[in-house]
């Protein structure tokens, strides 16, 4: 839950009078998203979702963003539109911030993972990578492997405080992932952070994608990876193959994975786990006391990582080559 | 901001399927209220909030407020309106706690106070205190001067972490208003709580008010006691009285005050301010430490009250007589 920034009222207005939406009838701050201070606005002409980005987000990044969201939206992908304000900018500033207005999307997040949200997912990743093939401008992600060891030094001193042996047992396993990484799979737009609250559902029927704030170009089965980690485990921490399964078939029906896409999963997987592990390693031992976002536990994704270190071969994700 | 309880989808449609007001689009948890958790739910019918009670709201309060906001709407007040299920019951339950929909309220409120809002605050209280006078039923006022001593002494001996002092200076302060308390004002049902988040304004006019959940039984010009304070006062500490002037006018002009309420208003005021002192040490020194909800200031409220002590006339509050 976040908002960081509150805006008053007369910003407020001031800021929507340059948009052609008419003007503001209601704003109230969501209890979603860790990073963004935002806002459900209504005007006259409809109901719209207020970002303003926040010091995680690198300014600089936000023009990938934003033209990103529209390259989707125009090629058929459900995802926030960014709306131009009347001088054809859909990036502006609000409160000394950073801001965008998008469209506001139907449907909620499941909190309860069931096969048939998996399914959705696989489909819809698949299409979203599609749509972003003729995409022109690229990002490289920082949260792959070259940005591991960089974020592993940053807690390796204090990685004990939350299980004992935690630093050996990234540290080797950083060294085995730079070794042996794949290199040339086919790469792409990915959205890198494809969890089920930033998938809204209708009907059992993916009805849009959000929250594309830590989209970059990379690997395209990474973002399958990323997926199978945050959507296939039980709370228990258990592999439900079932729903690997019925992701990974939708995904392969709209594009057909590679023999070496294949091949490399459950590395990727692998990979994938140890970014979360990272990152929220990071965050558990930098978050502010008091500070409004609980962090997540990092050992979720130690127990993942370990599984996928287990596999040997992709049939454990219930793939058939 | 607060959500402290999240409704998974599976049972939200299904609490839904029990209003005669279509299937759930969205739902999103909002930053607002410190007390509940509050969604904004869109439908296929339109818009509601939906509330779930947590800990703080007693349940055996709740069939008060429910009926006060049906009697009040009832009576053209603009507030949130109790939806009924199909069976005609509008205090439910979800996800194990009391849960309420209520009518969605356009309109946003004022982070920057000007002489308008006050103007607006003095009017839409009056009318809420005429349309208040048939309610049926009644609800103590556990805040008011029998409930100060229990606070205080709740907090008596860490009072000094806060400011050297403050216990004996309150100590004195709650002598005094039990001693000189009024007993015989016009009463009625009072919202007691009108702070500037709880009244939304469109073009500069009240286009509603909410939270009715400290609404009570008690004196009405203790309620206007409260707004004084809530409203008047710059952040420096000043107090502004051509507000007041617009706020105790406007009122006035709705629910005239008899020469006793007149003669009270300073007394009301110190007892205003010193319960919200009272509320917010007690938050204060009582908070978990990493709570989404940041305690507000207690002596915020020191400073009001000292000011008011200090007030030997009501037309220090531009009132005349």
């Amino acid at each position: 839950m976040a908002v960081y920034t509150d805006v008053p009222d007369e910003e407020l207005r001031a800021f929507i009078a340059d948009y052609a939406i008419g003007e503001v009838v209601s704003c109230k701050g969501i209890a979603e998203g860790v990073e963004n201070s935002n806002f459900l606005l209504r005007t006259e002409a409809g109901s719209y979702i207020l970002t303003l980005y926040e010091k995680r987000v690198a300014p600089a990044d936000l023009p990938f963003f934003i033209a990103l969201m529209e390259h989707l939206a125009a090629h058929g992908i459900a995802c926030p539109t960014p709306v131009k304000a009347k001088d054809g900018v859909a990036l502006r500033r609000l409160c000394g911030r950073p801001a965008a207005l998008v469209s506001f999307l139907d449907g909620m997040w499941p909190r309860r993972i069931l096969p048939v949200h998996c399914a959705g997912v696989g489909d819809a990743l698949a299409k979203l990578h599609l749509a972003g093939a003729a995409f022109a401008l690229r990002r490289d992600n920082n949260l792959s492997v070259a940005g591991w060891r960089g974020l592993f030094e940053a807690c390796r001193a204090r990685a004990h405080e939350v299980r004992p042996g935690l630093a050996e047992e990234l540290g080797t396993e950083i060294d085995a992932l730079e070794r042996c990484w794949p290199r040339d799979l086919p790469s792409g737009v990915i959205h890198a952070d494809l969890f089920p609250d930033n998938v809204f559902f209708r009907h059992e029927a993916v009805s849009g994608l959000i929250d594309f704030y830590f989209a970059c170009t990379d690997f395209l089965a990474y973002d399958l990876a990323i997926c199978l980690n945050a959507w296939c485990f039980e709370t228990d921490g258990s592999f439900n193959v079932t729903k690997a399964r019925l992701m990974l078939a939708n995904y392969r029906a709209v594009r057909p994975l590679s023999a070496d896409e294949f091949a490399a999963l459950p590395l990727l997987a692998r990979g994938s786990a140890l970014r979360f592990l990272l990152t929220r390693l990071y965050d558990w031992l930098n978050h502010p006391s008091g500070a409004f976002v609980r962090p997540k536990d990092p050992l979720e994704y130690l127990q993942k990582l370990r599984f996928h270190r287990s596999v040997t071969q992709p049939s454990a994700y219930g793939l058939d080559a």
